[in-house]
């Protein structure tokens, strides 16, 4: 019988290439054991907590009985939580931000979503560089909007500016972009933000619906080499930022996130108010208050990201053995290399024979490319130096 | 500037009339203090979680590092949680359920929101019995569902079988019910239940595109003087139940709720696929971890509710005395008597000239009648019986 609607039943016929490396995975674990396979399939932070996660949560056992201990709490977050929140984004925006500008969210997602729905009308396009996190699609789709992709300029991967410059038209709502990128681990510069901003506000300078420039920034913690990212909110009033604490905290089941926007936003009220209202309606009610509270109690605190920047080096040594060109990633935790012999999919199914898992460029839009996350223990890089070089054998003795 | 969308914009005109009178609340109590108040607006549990809850917080402390301790789990739910889950709501509906027909949602209302987006296509109908929880229509209509209400025949509110059949088309895809119903405190016999699936599974046996019979039954550990509340799922293959941990262990602010398919529904594996995918893509992910673990922890424990029963008796009392007409609620911790007079939100006036707070019925697609939520301490109870019988006399007066 048809129980699921066309729309879905067209998702989920096209499922995410993430899912099905995550998929093949687990099958070869059953079948060859976890020792034997080097999965760089998943973004998943495997570091732990900060250590004062477990006295915070102890803290909060105390008090669940109290009142917002774990029940309801208003729709856009603990007030204490906003608060903190607008004043940590402050500085980290050199932007003065308050309170009710600052939407707690149920992760990065919740806060995409909740957004999406508040400003598209169906047939908005939704402008993002190339390659991109596949599921942005869907985040803008359930509400009629179209993401458009503009192609970003490899081997750095920084946006194409003039690129997207042409692709704006009437119907571009909102110019999605995300630094340091997944997947690419290209940290965006001043100048190509400044030229987005500058875009973005000369667009509206003759536009009543305004064209939002939206920044995805869950990885903001995790700059290699002393990069910096720059703050985008200084850059336009129309800018917003949306982050988690997946991340930097490893708390991605928590599900704790945010939207913040440039209080020089016009009816930048109706605008968080309105995003209070969908996150309300589209079910999330109110980020998790348990989340929450651990999120402020560990505000300032973060992973040990020297972790990172030891298995980005080791990474870094393996693919250079292997013979595989790539801009080292100056921030996030993955790579974007080009792929051997050119065919992304063929590649990625050479690294399978070896069993090493990697993602496809054309789940993120941009094929010739694969993606290898290093979120993984550092003996899982050293074991897969011999299975690089088989692949990159494997497709040049094809050719 | 045009910051909103037009559906969004709609929305946030007609805000509900439980926000209305929570806002007009926070104005009272800061005018009046809070002690000279009695708030019966808010369904908001306010009992303490068992006390278990803190022991079980403190366990999962000592394993936040632990892998799902606060990472990304399966966007379906914890698998552990899954089966517990499946296990007790095999006992709860008297059918045999495994984990696959299980999904763990961000709460109730994130089950409803992932289950429409599976299931509608645009112009879909949803049919719901009158009065109802007025975001189910906010619920449907983000993808292009339209909320079909019927009334309810008072004073008891059971539903009114013949009308809901006369009111079903070629595009009603759910029919939606509620019992322990909010706001009537209806509890649906089984004679109901049984000529509802009876409707379900006919027009269904001319059908490819079924026509889903949703129960949604959070307030399911509540009912009083020995009521039964009859499972639906025996009823129907095409039955499925929602329910949350935010009334029965007074943790709503951590959103954790579920949805279960009887497994006899065609392609059930498919619509749960669905589910989990919409739930994913919606931006939920996964319901929160911690949640998770706290209300598998807690699965068979739950707030005293003889707090609510001693609550009722007492708000039965006032009522009475006030001269006030209304069926004593089966379940729930709602009274929806007549309003005085006629006019509900006339009365409701009046009762604000008291510092009575309560919400209309045409707050819940029903007028005439109002709602009071009985989550209160027992001295609101107690101090408001002066307040609703000058109200009574307010608008006998005034006619």
């Amino acid at each position: 019988m048809q129980v699921i609607s066309g729309a879905i039943q067209t998702q989920m016929a096209g499922s995410s290439w993430i899912r099905r490396m995550f998929e093949k995975g687990i099958e070869l674990k059953k079948q060859f054991g976890a020792d034997n396979v080097c999965d760089f399939s998943l973004g998943n932070p495997d570091i732990p907590p900060p250590p004062c996660a477990a006295d915070a949560l102890h803290g909060l056992a105390e008090r669940v009985a109290q009142p917002f201990g774990m029940g309801y709490c208003p729709n856009a977050g603990l007030p204490e939580f906003r608060e903190a929140l607008a004043a940590h984004l402050s500085v980290q925006q050199q932007t003065a931000v308050q309170a009710a500008q600052v939407v707690v969210t149920c992760g990065a997602a919740g806060a995409l979503t909740s957004f999406f729905r508040a400003v598209l009308e169906p047939g908005d396009e939704v402008l993002c560089p190339a390659p991109y996190f596949v599921e942005y699609g869907s985040y803008c789709g359930h509400f009629g909007g179209v993401l458009k992709a503009v192609p970003s300029l490899p081997p750095d991967f920084q946006p194409d500016v003039a690129a997207i410059e042409a692709a704006v038209t009437e119907r571009t709502r909102v110019l999605l972009i995300n630094s340091p990128n997944n997947p690419t681990g290209c940290v965006y510069s001043q100048q190509t933000l400044a030229a987005l901003a500058e875009l973005v506000n000369r667009v509206n300078a003759a536009r009543e619906r305004p064209l939002f420039l939206l920044s995805d920034e869950p990885y903001r913690f995790l700059a290699y080499d002393g990069a910096v990212v720059p703050p985008i909110l200084p850059l336009s009033p129309f800018a917003l930022v949306l982050g988690s604490f997946s991340k930097n905290l490893s708390m991605a089941g928590e599900r704790v996130g945010y939207l913040v926007a440039n209080p020089a936003m016009p009816d930048v009220a109706t605008l968080m108010n309105a995003v209070t209202l969908t996150n309300r309606t589209l079910g999330f009610v109110n980020a998790p208050v348990l989340g929450q509270r651990l999120a402020m109690a560990l505000l300032d605190q973060g992973v040990d990201v020297s972790v990172y920047a030891r298995r980005r080096a080791a990474m870094d040594r393996v693919l250079r053995e292997a013979g595989i060109r790539f801009a080292l990633p100056q921030g996030a935790f993955y790579f974007f290399p080009e792929a051997p012999g050119g065919d992304d999919q063929a590649f990625v199914q050479a690294l399978l024979a070896q069993n090493v898992l990697a993602v496809p460029g054309r789940g993120f839009g941009f094929s010739g490319y694969f993606r290898l996350s290093f979120s993984v223990e550092d003996s899982v890089i050293e074991r897969s130096a011999a299975g690089f070089q088989s692949a990159v054998a494997a497709v040049s003795g094809g050719r």
